[in-house]
């Protein structure tokens, strides 16, 4: 098992200011005006509120309307109790709320900039595993939709996977849509963006990993999958699948007991299955 | 059990050309100019292959451009084989394809005007599954993003299931977006459009439907459901869930078995498993 450098100082997500950079003591709570101050990378209730609750964000900048913060209050109670460095949201007009947020982005007009998240790798996950009996990761090969992605992300979190691995050059950032869509899971998935996956999978391998592939040819279905052990769980994009070098190199494929004219699910849905074919009986805790 | 009338005459969709409107016979080809003739209701791959394989689908015009012709031909083919009468395709220049379908459509060069899908009742439903000892029907009770009910319409149709039943006031319509995600799915799911969904509720059951639900708050999980017999599966919208009344109205409860910080899925991941876990171990063809 090969251990490469952990890179600690790298983050998910390059929108936020530096760690440690301390704006917030001398932050103005302003009214209704022009936004300023820097991009918000996540928006929506859940993504933000996971966030800000999250000690390993720091966050730069909460951008709420007079109605939005009320929503809000709670968890910047949460916040205070639990003892984290929060700054003073910032109400903006809610009708300059959009030029916060990417164009068409469902912000709820709540949007923060923070920083990125800590970049981990595969050899991480498997050292996190190596005193467990079971751990369950999802690996997507070039899934790129990063509403499909973030999805993923929250049923993996829901049915208890302990990480995610996306390909470096293919595979959308942790924040904007995927954060709204995985509705907060980004702050409890482990993520490991890796250059070569087919290395992974060896890695994982050699780390005591059993790694069954999700794919239409197969003879044998999810509904053989047997919850328990370390396994990894392989995606494939929605138009070609997984790649066939990441295929051949999976220890079982399976597919899903689909039939009649259409066959394939979109792939978040099949993601959502096999991690329910996957989990055990009795959830974790 | 009431017996509505059935409106025959009503469709699905509102996007085509009268029924047995014969604009096909003196259709002229045309080369890549901007492009002329009705706005596309469908666009994308499977969205208009199978749209164009169905009989009961009038194409009016099929838009393609000189490279996604190609791609067409072996339906094209299979469609003439069935002895389906269909117009020749327009091709369309590419930089101009944008102009005939939605903003921001993924339409992959394939756009298709046609008429609409015959519009079904519940009533329908009930008849049709009365000699059947199996049937699995799926009600969306004001899920409205058309994306997810896409997908659910996706995955019900790979796991066998027979219809899908929606709020009149409260859906999308079965094209577009929801066509798209639906990957050809619109084509082989019937779909009723209900005003009352409490009102169906009662229908099915009288017609000897068991009603379940899906909601965070129940102590069953859908690994108590038992697959086979008359069932109907109802999902809320992700924000609030079902309402009262429908939640009241259902048989059983179920929730997924989910655990940690993220509880809930997306509605089509929660669609899928609860699809899944109702689909028989044995797919019925």
């Amino acid at each position: 098992m090969k251990h490469r450098p952990h890179q600690r100082h790298k983050q998910h997500g390059n929108k936020g200011p530096a760690r440690g950079s301390d704006k917030n003591s001398d932050r103005q709570d302003y009214k209704p005006s022009e936004p300023r101050g820097p991009k918000a990378s996540l928006y929506g209730f859940h993504a933000v509120r996971e966030a800000w609750l999250n000690p390993q964000r720091v966050p730069d900048t909460l951008y709420v309307t007079e109605v939005s913060i009320k929503g809000f209050e709670t968890t910047i109670q949460e916040a205070k109790s639990k003892g984290l460095k929060r700054p003073q949201p910032v109400i903006v007009d809610k009708n300059r709320f959009d030029n916060l947020v990417p164009k068409g982005a469902v912000h709820q007009h709540l949007a923060l900039a923070c920083s990125g998240l800590e970049e981990i790798f595969v050899t991480d996950m498997i050292i996190r595993a190596s005193n467990k009996s079971n751990c369950v990761l999802v690996m997507l090969d070039q899934v790129t939709d990063p509403h499909n992605v973030g999805a993923i992300m929250r049923s993996a979190s829901a049915f208890g996977a302990d990480g995610m691995i996306m390909q470096k050059k293919h595979a959308p950032e942790l924040d904007g849509v995927l954060a709204k869509a995985a509705c907060g899971a980004v702050e409890h998935m482990p993520v490991a963006y890796e250059t070569n996956l087919s290395r992974a999978i060896e890695e994982l391998k050699e780390g005591g990993f059993f790694v069954y592939g999700l794919s239409e040819h197969s003879k044998k279905t999810v509904r053989d999958l047997k919850p328990g052990g370390k396994v990894v769980l392989v995606l494939g994009s929605e138009g070609d699948g997984m790649r066939r070098l990441i295929a051949e190199n999976c220890d079982e494929v399976v597919k899903l007991p689909t039939q009649g004219a259409i066959q394939s699910l979109n792939v978040s849905n099949a993601a959502a299955v096999a991690l329910y074919a996957l989990s055990p009986n009795t959830p974790k805790k």
